[in-house]
């Protein structure tokens, strides 16, 4: 084994890499501001590489409250290619200045429970009264497969969004002895997210959310990042989807971290680096 | 993104940052008492800066007992401005100087649960017999409507108070098995906190409340900060309120910070500073 | 507010903090032998002038285990004191060399379930057959109301004892789906505690505790304080109270410290300081 | 309470302390091999005077795992005693580098669940056809009893085995809101004990097992100590316990430290001290 | 007890330690680029010895994302040689550059719930309609005690495979008060396990799975480590087994970790050490 490792693709999905960490500015004052310059000098030469590799995207966090104070949001396919940079971002501005405080591993996927072609047929017939043979009807199921396959497919390869604030918690779907998700027919559980993902789209150019799996790979079964333009509806979101079964009953959640994207630049300057 | 930010007004309400600091004094006695002036003295001016923003309020507490030593409570509109503040306040003292111990963002917000105009004037009716078309009966409608509107406005636009014992802990509502908030219709709610808002009543002139919302910003879903000018009252209102079925079935508590509020000066002799 | 703070009594009770450090043995060390002996003069000064302020009393212990090294358990009735004679306990040894690793605050109080005189006159006529208006009942209920007198008082305004073993823990009552004490009506919380102090009245010359209220200040609901000459009738009257209903179904219990009482000089001695 | 503390002879038991170090070696690599030579002795001098106390054992072990590096297990009569010698260990290679990770308090004590002599009589009768006042139902009787006055003075007084493998975790009975053990009739929770001490029998010879009492001393119930010469079978009892009833529906278990007993010298060349 | 330690071989199975290590880049800087070209020697070599020490397995991994960096997974018969091994492997970089974040002991067993020989023949004869007294019955019969002889080997004597992708795990069974694994009959856990299997072997060739038993030795009751080629694979079969009613109503989980098999220069390179 001592070639160099070959790569780690995953069959299906990308990896992504949620980091946190505190500043510790002891260490860091030990630096010269020479070292210091170089330090930055580095940490944006590492961003501005990842940035420029295939498929990949890095966000840069300001976190809000001391519960830490640099963020990252990595995507890229290749789990060593993820590893290397972690590392990498983790040790730019100097030994024992970034201190991880909480980090996620997670792989984008696929809803398992999506509305279906029959599902979108029947409601059409039901509440537009359009025939099944109809050209309309043709047309309105064209432009649902279409909607469809644009919305499977950034879920598996998702463009992150400017947006500047950046909301990410763990979730998995609660084991209790009365209420067990994971005891629930498929059926069911598909009705219970559809219902879900209804509440999602009326925040429809408001709150962008990528859910991504981490069953087996972190400690919790799914990531959730949040993006919006605005702190208040990030907190409506939540607060109301809290109310949806799925989440009133089977959701548990971990902590909650709320970063604001930043050039480095800026970032720097708000951090006192 | 390297013009600088643009601003981060919520929808709704305005941030509010709860921040606690345990003092590294070995890292404070490594500074010459010309430093330490200085550092306390830059600690002032961002103090008095801060106070000299528009609709930001920020107070400073000594904290009782060892869980913490030096905190800070902030409201301001402006996320990006929240951030920047938290990072200066906790850096100003020097390097490793204050080690955050616990923070809580959350948002202002109205109550969903509020006494409406229909349940003033059908008590109006029942208790004090006030026909509804009545010169009393309007009169006592206005009166009642002023009041509420003025209770909203300090519920989203508060003016803290400058009673020294400051409490603050987070809350959620519990999803248990069998007792589940997020399963409940809202009138039943709406009930429950009716109840509950009746105990903080007769509190009135002993304790001020301010409830903010957290879901989605931070680990539990409200801050809850009560300021009294005697600890009694803080037990006496959060022992009976445990008694209230919101309470008592629903109410899930984090952790309780003890702080006195002490002007700078004060605050520095006091921590030995 | 810059005058300094006015007293921060409470309407009913005197405050009670616990304090529990590890020693930093390695700071320690840094100071010469007579940078440490004056630390060591210093906080006998700073524990002789806490022991002289009117109604205060202040205990030192040595404790069992590494959970810690020293503690002190502080009774004053204004809160600036405490908050202002823990923050100088706790630097007292030098910056760094106490580290708190757990402490609690909570005000004294008067337990609101009581034997009341009626409960005491019915059981004066049914137990020992006397008649209501006799003189022997008289002086019996005169007996009874002077040693309630006595114990209220104790609970409120107590009088620490010098027995050398002391245990702290906390205690909060369970607000399960099934067993929810804060549901209970009055009357029946009231029959089961009576039981509980029955429990305590066995102990009684073996065993004092000092049952105060947090609820609202710190993270449980009660500190118990227990006092012992033996620390096997520590665990005998915990065992035993666990069997009890009360505890049995509704009992929450926190961490448990164990400390002994030593004058100063020989705490210094046993702990190597 | 200037005078020396006079004796803490426990009414009942002998004191038991379990104590689990970390090395931090960035301190112990601080001292020269002079400095450490002498630390290795001044330990290995407390360990034999230790020894050399009355009533009193003491072992030495290298934990497996980084869980903790160096622990002690300790018996001795006395609480003064007990907490001198925690300290002095603690601080025996230096200031800083024997780091506290775990520790135990507890009491030797009898088990309250005992087969009597009217329970082995019936026994007697019923599995061996002994009638009650012949010779041979005499003399098992008595055989019994000397058998049953050894094991109740072993639990009380052990000596502890020079086996090489030893378990250590502590242990509460579950008071949940349908098993709840403190709410069973003293006779129901005797049977169930008789049950699962039937299973430690049949480890007799390569298990064995010390059971000492902390409620109101530490932060479990009871603290667990097993022997055993190979680590397979601390396997097979604890697991094949986990299915008794008393394990399955009311044993709720701490964490689990395996150490060696090693000799000193052998100990310090394990832990490259 | 003063010669060394005579061997501590299990009665059944391997020792299994798995090694999780941050490691602490300040204080690697503050060795000289020779001494920590010494300390990568001295890992290289103590990684070889224990490669070649017979029935001994030591895997060598870069830990995705911040939680740890490097990793060991270590199978060796004797206990004294795997507490010598852990012991040495987190010294060899150098007094505290490992820092240790995770550890866990098991021993390596056969699984107690097995496809019997009377199932697979009733299988056989049910779905193949063979006789009983057949040869082809017979020539099945044999292959299929091959196949089990083998997998039990396997279990009791793992070959640990190089495939890239490590993912380990702890896991308890529940005992709630509903459900509760330990209060099952045999033949009811044995069914469950063995629709656990099939799941299993569905991922054959992407994903191998080793289960090692840690009741009494280790927190939880068995340790998972999965090996696969691809991360996909360990999200999707700890998603899938989710739902296997064994995991459903009785799994419960630890802290997951993902490593990447790399050979020491790579790893080196990987960790920038």
């Amino acid at each position: 084994m001592s070639e160099p490792p070959s790569e780690l693709i995953p069959e299906q999905g990308w990896h992504c890499v949620h980091l946190f960490y505190r500043i510790e500015f002891g260490q860091w004052q030990l630096l010269t501001s020479d070292e210091q310059r170089e330090a930055k000098t580095r940490l944006s030469a590492i961003v501005q590489e990842v940035r420029a590799l295939a498929s990949t995207q890095l966000l840069t966090l300001s976190v809000v409250t001391p519960k830490a104070d640099l963020g990252f949001m990595l995507i890229t396919p290749d789990l060593h290619t993820a590893n290397r940079i972690e590392k990498q971002l983790g040790l730019a501005l100097g030994a024992d200045v970034l201190v991880p405080v909480y980090s996620y591993l997670s792989l984008t996927e696929e809803s398992e429970y999506r509305t279906t072609s029959e599902d979108y047929a029947a409601t059409l017939e039901r509440e537009q009264k359009l025939q099944r043979s109809s050209t309309e009807f043709e047309q309105a199921m064209a432009t649902f497969e279409e909607r469809m396959k644009h919305y499977r497919h950034e879920r598996m390869y998702p463009t992150l969004p400017d947006w500047p604030v950046v909301c990410f918690y763990n979730m998995s779907k609660r084991r209790g002895e009365q209420h067990n998700w994971y005891s629930l027919p498929f059926e069911e559980r598909r009705k219970l997210m559809l219902g879900h993902g209804a509440v999602g789209r009326q925040y429809a150019g408001k709150v962008k959310q990528l859910i991504t799996g981490s069953t087996g790979l972190d400690d919790a079964e799914w990531g959730v990042t949040l993006f919006a333009r605005d702190s208040f509806q990030i907190k409506s979101i939540v607060y109301e989807m809290r109310f949806d079964p799925v989440s009133a009953d089977y959701g548990e959640f971990g902590e909650f971290y709320i970063g604001l994207q930043l050039p480095l630049d800026e970032l720097f300057r708000r951090l006192q680096l």
